[in-house]
């Protein structure tokens, strides 16, 4: 049995390892285009922000641990460019200029998402940077420890936008931050966003909001950011503007594409092609919540993609449930996450949502150094159902949306929510966790 | 309608607040023997830790606001000492040394618990001291600031014992601890007992374990705990074996008692006198993992069942779910958690339990703070089905747990719940949550 794997990261190496123990005798081939592989992807904000610590220390494994231990053909610097499905071939260039083609058995394509970047001019500029490789990485430290950048513009206001703006502020640089919508995290309530936007405040993160980006210029020693009502000028700036899935080999390929232009996998993995799986972020996912298919490129989902491909090329039958959309992320001092739909989402797929707000502490009544935590919870009025959470606060926020998660996975009610005997003691919370209090309000308004 | 309730602390105080919310115009008596209603009760250990803070700041409302805001015949020092079930009347006296009967139409025991005394010589004297009523915790405050207090001796090791060790600690007391039993925390794996026992020595807390308890003997200026080989000396001696629940008066009116002596009450929260409720520490609740009774008197529990209480006083059916057995304690700064049945209490109901231990990162790969995080999880053989999880760290554990007990309300499998999508990012967590990675592998020692 012969399985090769395009794409060397979370979901391409976890497949390769776990087919590895399963069957050590399977022909296990990985073409990873670039030198990197199995890195922290997501560490990158929090490795630039210290400039003591080398962008490596995000490698959680080298190559040659996978080639010499678990005895995997690793071939780094090999980018995929066709797929044939009919004869089960990929081919493509070698880094040397050589030509590659690999027959398989069983195909994974991991090829993951790219940093989207607007087709506008001067996006291709020097200075200009995205985050995605670890190139990325060590190419934007680079910059900052040459002492070549003070000012900087982030474009885009997203969890990785976030994340670089503490990171840039942590290197004692300047940041604005611009997006052409008129709202911050428009998927919460504007009463959590608020206080999203004065922790950036605090924090002397200038926020340029409802700018609508016509170029970027170089100037004498600078670039200029220029939008429609104002300029900012910077000597670094950072595309934060979402990702998108890297589909096209796929495409090309004739294998189906759907929601989000990624590739469509049913609950085994399996693409159109019965032979070709996909996994992390270039496939899509059902969602718990809408039962529809939903593309919510994360990590968690795609090193566990990358599991059950192998299971399933190894032959036991591994069906993965949905996603639930759980995420959470830093913003300086603030914990901000969510589970499930937003209020817009759950109008869109058809539910009849009802959300509330609420605002209660940290630590129970009287215990010291307690700090606010804003919950939104929605509910369906037509089936009682939970649909989702958000919350904000300085603590118990990161793992507390966890048991939101739990409930969507279980279709929960919020009324049955509401009765969870979640964990009380007087420092981690009040006797009514959160949750608790936001999900009793929500049944009476459900009611 | 006359509703009379027995009791003014949590589930007490939350049916007659809600029952007013409700009913406005609804007779509601409180009974209360002492003069100390709503008051956060697991708040004493850190309050007492703090010279700083007064022991009322833990009164979150005082009984005026209960009588003329909310209207609730709230009435203290009125000791009720019978129940008259056929006529529906309580009866007792008042500290004047009056006497009083009320007659009923509903009836709520909310008798609470107390903390065990054994019954041994010398747990009378004078600086021998437990840790129930706010009264007790002004004692302990009084006599450490009159600093007739250095050295103290602690009798039992559960979350009660251990939040005093770290209170008493921080006052600048010695503190032994001493248990008739074998173990720290019998009810988890000694891995995690462990790191418990490291993070007590490294705070100097010294532990006696397996001492069998003689007597107290009061001494010059001391007090000395006598066991079977060792004598302890004490200023002050916290006695902290367990709490029981107050259910003589229930029992006396031939209300039936079950599962630790606890008032047994149905899903509704109603005695074998239909007219009767009982709620909070005095009553017994279904377990969500054996679908059996069990006696787990915890601060959430008493105020959800007062309230629901309050709703079926009300005309509006309202029925708990069970309990999960869901606790939380901080020892110093480790984070101490659980939810469902040990490993012991699995086999004690019959179920084929398999657990697992895994120590992993409180935070991503290369994130730097990150800190050890140890989980113990159970499955049934037979069913696939989680049983229960405890874990121990210095961050990440408390609010972590609450994703269990959501599971457990659900009767998820092992199988299922290691499909959760939970939250990741670096600063919480490793991509695989500690959670899902001991539930991935319980599933593989399942299999």
């Amino acid at each position: 049995m012969k399985f090769v794997i395009i794409g060397g990261d979370a979901a391409g190496m976890s497949a390769a390892s776990r087919a590895k123990r399963h069957m050590p005798e399977m022909d296990v081939i990985v073409l990873e285009k670039t030198e990197d592989v199995s890195y922290s992807a997501c560490g990158m904000p929090f490795n630039i922000a210290d400039s003591a610590r080398d962008i490596d220390d995000l490698v959680v494994r080298t190559a040659d641990v996978f080639r010499k231990k678990q005895g995997i053909d690793l071939l780094t610097g090999c980018c995929a460019e066709a797929i044939d499905v009919k004869n089960g071939s990929v081919s493509g260039t070698i880094d040397n200029g050589d030509s590659f083609r690999f027959f398989y058995d069983r195909l994974l394509i991991a090829t993951g998402g790219r940093p989207i970047i607007p087709d506008l001019p001067g996006f291709d500029l020097p200075g200009v940077v995205a985050l995605k490789s670890l190139a990325d990485g060590r190419r934007i430290k680079n910059q900052i420890t040459a002492d070549k950048v003070k000012k900087t513009v982030i474009i885009g206001m997203g969890y990785v936008g976030l994340e670089m703006a503490e990171a840039l502020r942590a290197r004692g640089l300047s940041v604005e931050m611009v997006k052409p919508g008129p709202d911050l995290l428009p998927w919460m309530p504007r009463e959590l966003a608020r206080a999203v936007e004065r922790e950036l405040d605090v924090n002397q993160v200038e926020l340029h909001l409802g700018c609508e980006i016509k170029k970027i210029d170089p100037t004498a020693d600078h670039l200029s950011l220029v939008c429609n009502d104002r300029t900012l000028n910077a000597d670094m700036i950072v595309v934060a503007v979402g990702i998108e899935p890297n589909s096209r080999l796929a495409a090309d390929a004739g294998i189906e594409t759907g929601v989000g232009n990624a590739i469509a996998v049913n609950p085994n993995l399996q693409t159109s092609d019965k032979r070709v799986y996909a996994a992390g972020d270039c496939a899509d996912a059902y969602h718990v919540v809408t039962g529809q298919k939903a593309w919510i490129p994360l990590a968690l989902r795609a090193n566990r993609a990358g599991w059950a491909v192998a299971d399933n090329v190894c032959g036991k039958s591994t069906q993965l449930e949905g996603v639930a959309g759980t995420a959470v992320f830093k913003v300086f001092d603030l914990e901000v996450a969510r589970s499930g739909l937003s209020l817009a989402e759950s109008r869109r797929y058809g539910f009849d949502p009802v959300g509330v707000t609420i605002q209660t502490r940290s630590r129970a009544h009287a215990h010291p150094g307690s700090e606010t935590i804003w919950v939104h919870m929605i509910g369906d009025r037509r089936s009682g159902k939970l649909l989702g959470a958000q919350m904000v606060g300085r603590e118990g926020v990161a793992h507390r949306i966890n048991a939101i998660a739990v409930a969507l996975h279980n279709r929960m009610t919020v009324a049955g929510f509401s009765q969870a005997d979640l964990a009380y003691a007087p420092p981690f919370g009040p006797v009514w966790d959160p949750l608790l209090t936001a999900a009793n309000q929500l049944v009476k308004k459900l009611d």
